[in-house]
């Protein structure tokens, strides 16, 4: 197939963004990536929406009529859903419409306004995302799912309250210095543990919040003009799926959709997980990112809490993951998520990432974005290209 | 790119259906697919769900990862959303997904359950394909967006309540012989001029019905097993888009969307209107029929209303059109609506349609879903393959 290239990336402001409606927030995100790929939307010849809940909480449906319409194109616009892992899906599909030969120069647009709807209407919109029939009916929330999960990896590694406290803190520290994150405040693990309880072991400062936001990519086959930044190639996009409710997997202390999704990416990426130099993973709550780093195989399985005790994945580590602030602390807006993971990325690999830029040479990146409590998982591997490390 | 066949094709009875939920009725559509394509769940490679409401009709979104955990696979599945053309787009999409190689047998399930809330959600559900700003906050219903455009017609092409009447007349009288339609009730025009009106001049009678319902197709780059039917092929499926708002749109007596996507259509399958033999037409409303009619070059703009007066799309005519009963008679459950389109059009191609069964010889079909008030159109050609006429 054709190489398929990042072209352009825009990115709002992630946050309670009284005066952006959802319209607002992905235009402003399109047009950020438009511009950045030095692109018309005359050269535009599909349209991909990431998005989960508009229909909930803010009537609005047909998302990629809307985008085309006030972006002036009548090109094919389609709205992508898969809960949290919308961006992620949407990413992956307009990698392999690319390979189609049927399109050239793609814009993803991933977009979440949630703030418009009180804390009930959004618990109950996210909520969607798990097995309505035999989760939601009985009550069950997406805290109270990563709970048990938390729990079980408690039980059978020794993971500490602590280890997850750690992923937090760090994730904050990132989004210090993250001018479109969401939290930009220092927190400590001390303050972790003392948050106020929400399904324990998990407290408040264990769980992103609700978030408004977008971002957008444009994916490509041509080369990307701006020759003064590198190109950044897609290597692998994969998806897999495991089951909706959590009580039907074999196993809840790992994400199996996970592990399946990176084996191939990793093979068709021809890469090994050692070779991922940077990361942005699901950090919907903390539990997330420590079964993140094992399912990825940055660690074997039960070990994940090293990499977060040594510092491995700090900002300045071997394997930097979630500079952007991650879910937690940069925010998130559901759809957009999944898409601001590539535009992190892009811009890391590219070393105009600003005062968050890794320091080190980065030439590999891994994106991970999941739904619900891992039924769909979607990784991504770009590359920069032309430099040698 | 390789060809495309139909390779099996699932439906469910549309209504209303109190025994069964949106994951029965997606289900129950599958099963059938994968039974008439005799195929295992385990022959496929993606799965496409479309859908435009379940987040609120049924408070479960996340549609790809819950049926491909029921069909018991972990393949990438992906839940598409353009309003009434979800099941179009999602038959679009699959087509791209597999010109690229990276897939070669995908399930296209299109599933929507309306009556489990009321009358009110249910109109909520359906405004979200409107423009939610600057039409669904002011009040505007579809159907009075509908009535807009009747109105426009009557004033410039003389289009009357009489004509309009007809069309549901005809669908009517197509619903009595499929056993799968929700209304099987022959009506008169009289009956439909009568009817109490909802957004003049159109009644209930000129308005497709809030249905629960599902369609399934198996899309492959292989030639089906079933040597006994002659394989339908795609020939061409496009998509356009138009404003979101009718508002905007230079003229409203037309679907310009559904021109533009029709002239794609025509040239990439290399036919012209006049060699389609049937079709399935997106008739929401009686009026949104002879629009059909005159968009996709079956009539000259003005005298679409000289096709339903000649007797031509009836059954027996020389362009049957909506032998389903469309979506005024069979039903409208949302997103299925774009995939039963393909089921109805290849059974009439492979002559098994039952008492429906168009008699002439057919080789070319047409299906054409729009979505919301024009904003979005597919147009999807279908061939008979190996036969001479």
């Amino acid at each position: 197939m054709s190489e398929v290239y990042v072209a352009g990336v825009g990115q709002t402001k992630f946050g309670e963004l009284w005066e952006q409606d959802l319209r607002d927030l992905g235009l402003n995100a399109a047009k950020q990536a438009l511009t950045d790929a030095r692109q018309e939307i005359s050269a535009v010849d599909a349209i991909l929406v990431a998005n989960m809940n508009a229909g909930i909480f803010s009537g609005q449906e047909h998302l990629g009529a809307l985008f085309a319409a006030e972006l002036r194109t009548n090109v094919p616009a389609f709205h992508i859903e898969g809960a949290c892992a919308s961006g992620g899906l949407a990413i992956n599909l307009a990698w392999t419409m690319l390979a189609s030969g049927q399109y050239q120069n793609i814009l993803v647009i991933g977009a979440e306004k949630m703030t418009d709807v009180d804390g009930a209407e959004a618990t109950r919109g996210l909520n969607s995302a798990a097995d309505e029939e035999w989760e939601g009916f009985y009550g069950v929330t997406f805290p109270s799912l990563y709970a048990m999960i938390a729990r079980e990896h408690m039980r059978l590694y020794g993971t500490t309250r602590e280890d997850l406290a750690a992923v937090s803190v760090k994730n904050h520290a990132n989004a210090l210095l993250n001018p479109d994150a969401q939290f930009r405040k220092a927190i400590s693990v001390a303050a972790v543990l003392e948050a106020t309880p929400v399904a324990e072991p998990l407290g408040l400062l264990d769980c992103s919040p609700i978030s408004d936001g977008a971002a957008a990519v444009i994916l490509s086959t041509r080369k990307p003009k701006n020759s003064s930044k590198h190109s950044v190639r897609i290597l692998a996009s994969n998806v897999a799926q495991s089951s909706l409710s959590l009580h039907n997997r074999q196993e809840i202390s790992t994400i199996d959709a996970t592990i399946t999704a990176a084996q191939m990416a990793y093979k068709a990426a021809k890469l090994k997980a050692a070779d991922i130099d940077i990361a942005e993973v699901h950090d919907c709550f903390t539990i997330a990112e420590i079964l993140a780093y094992e399912d990825l195989g940055f660690a074997k399985k039960g070990q994940g809490v090293d990499l977060i005790r040594s510092g491995a994945t700090n900002r300045d580590g071997k394997l930097p993951v979630n500079v952007s602030g991650g879910l937690k602390a940069c925010g998130h807006p559901v759809g957009a998520t999944g898409v601001k993971q590539i535009v992190e990325l892009t811009k890391q690999l590219q070393g105009r990432a600003g005062e968050r830029q890794v320091q080190k040479q980065l030439k590999h990146a891994l994106a991970h974005n999941v739904g619900g409590s891992g039924a769909t998982a979607v990784v991504t591997i770009l590359a920069l290209d032309n430099i040698d490390t």
